[in-house]
């Protein structure tokens, strides 16, 4: 399944899988794909320079990718504590409610972190300057276009620029503010998502540019390959796939793990609880606190993230999977056993060929 | 694209039109798809049966398909008149209000006309009593599985029985009941649907039964076919695609044709407003005027069409595309013009064949 794109990236399959995880990320680009390091997680940019290293040291020479979180427009933005100001009291209160009601233990003294930081914008310009000192072949960004200078940067480099997208025009603007790929971002994705399900909004995306597109939500076996790159995408882009990998190993809690294998395809639910903006989430106790009658509505990003950062460790140190804050899309149904990367991928490609093969056979 | 379903069917293309439509059903047919009637908007059998024998004389001798609407409990149903007598004077109240607000003009005078009792169990069952005495090939029922009864009818009549499933698990219980064949209706279908999209439900379907599955929901180009037949089903059930064809004519007034044509792909909701149960429609001022504060929950059905069938008949005798109760699905960003029957299947099968030579180009 080599797609144009596959050559300009030096990459055998256009599988890109997007994942927190530099395990995972190095496994895809050592089988064949491109593994995509989410870089929100890092608060300190000199973690990520040290992950970037050893990314550089165990992907045998194969390209991989960093996945940011920058706003075009640069938006006020104070240190921590300044945004913390700015939560009200009764989201405060709403939050530890909803926690004791629903079980949740306080941390164990000591263990309060601050919020994730990379949804900052002067975080997320540390990323791309950290990472361009490393061999990314592409920086993505979720939540679109980032600032100019940022794409030159880039260009500089030789790396390419992909933003996500879940509307045609975004896709449009995107494209004439110089981004390289388009990610088409469908309803059914975990995390950001828009209202437009693949189906319809890959070729819409398709037709509206003269870039390649990678589709992304609900692609999880190789008819879903087969059916993105038919849509006319240059490849498929990840995600939730990977969250239950051998290879996953950020400490993420065995709750979350469970509630990942157990969910079906209907326990996700589009919210804003997690960063101020429409997330797909896995759907469970803690996401159905913020539905009830009288729960206040989500502050707006970067604050919702910092006003729920403690409660999610508090529910990632807690041990029930029906209360745990968690992005997945709805492929998440077809991830049912932990499997190592190289499985993952083999099976992806196999379903994918036998597919286009059952295609050539009824097309007579 | 030849699927097994196509022999069984006696058709060329696995190309199925619902449509209310007898003269779109009948071009469909022709052409070499499957067109299915919608019976629901036939409150008098014996219209039904003429359009029937029209649609005999009129297809060439080749087959079609009737669609009807019912539930496979018999609910409790009166008369129209005592359905009447269940709507909450409040609701009423909020329907007019908000048409006044609107600027909906009262229909003229003895034009008021009864609910659409396509809804009502009895009503549903006359319809199937009636295509059995024409030749339709296909029952396919909306709300899932029909009664025993009726598939055992239709079985002893050779005819086939679909249903519309939006979740894995009931596709499993309607082929367990008898049903030959799955409408797998994705999240972007226009109409009563769920919320799995039809990339993630297309395969789950297909996995989860094993008889042939039809994908609805974003279906309006030969890539999409392309892409629901590598999603692993059999055929592909179109509905939006239809509304604004050439030989549409059923006095669709024209601020709905108008409201079709415009429509992007973001323009559509899923609400509980046109049935009571969620259904797809055109986004608009009537349909926000339900979510603003202060509206009343819709009713259950069937009462909810009661309530709003006056309002519907009043928005289509008005003229502004602002206001109009239309069911559609997010492919309505893609009908931007009004073609013949003939050139919409010319068109989505010469882009399936493209699509499929393309797919096997990439694979070398």
């Amino acid at each position: 399944m080599r797609t144009e794109l596959c050559e300009r990236l030096g990459i055998e399959y256009p599988i890109f899988a997007f994942t927190p995880s530099e395990k995972v990320a190095a496994a895809v680009s050592r089988a064949g794909g491109l593994g995509v390091l989410g870089a929100v997680r890092f608060n300190d940019a000199s973690e990520l320079d040290e992950t970037l290293t050893w990314m550089d040291e165990n992907t045998d020479g194969k390209p991989y990718g960093v996945d940011i979180v920058m706003p075009m427009k640069i938006p006020t933005e104070g240190k921590s504590v300044d945004l913390k100001a700015m939560i009200p009291e009764d989201h405060i209160s709403f939050v530890e409610q909803t926690l004791l009601k629903l079980g949740v233990p306080p941390l164990p003294e000591g263990e309060g972190r601050e919020g994730v930081l990379g949804w900052l914008h002067s975080t997320a310009r540390s990323h791309v300057d950290v990472a361009l000192n490393h061999r990314p072949v592409l920086i993505a960004n979720a939540l679109g276009t980032p600032p100019n200078d940022v794409i030159e940067q880039a260009h500089e480099h030789g790396v390419l620029v992909a933003a996500l997208a879940g509307a045609a025009k975004h896709a449009a603007s995107h494209v004439a503010n110089g981004v390289d790929i388009i990610v088409s971002q469908g309803y059914e994705a975990g995390g950001h998502t828009g209202e437009i399900a693949s189906m319809v909004l890959t070729p819409e995306i398709v037709d509206a540019v003269d870039v390649p597109v990678l589709a992304a939500g609900g692609i999880g076996c190789g008819r879903q390959v087969a059916a993105s790159l038919a849509l006319g995408a240059q490849g498929v882009w990840t995600g939730s796939l990977w969250l239950t990998v051998e290879e996953y190993d950020l400490g993420q809690s065995d709750a979350i793990q469970r509630a990942l294998l157990k969910a079906s395809s209907a326990d996700t639910v589009r919210s804003r609880v997690y960063t101020g903006k429409p997330a797909r989430l896995l759907k469970n106790k803690w996401t159905n606190a913020w539905e009830e009658e009288g729960a206040p509505a989500p502050l707006p990003m970067p604050l919702q993230n910092l006003l729920v950062s403690d409660a999610h460790n508090r529910m990632s140190n807690a041990d029930d999977p029906d209360v745990v804050a968690m992005p997945a899309g709805q492929i998440i149904g077809r991830t049912n056993e932990v499997k190592p990367v190289a499985q993952v991928m083999a099976e992806l490609i196999s379903e994918y060929e036998e597919t286009v093969a059952r295609l050539e056979k009824i097309r007579g």
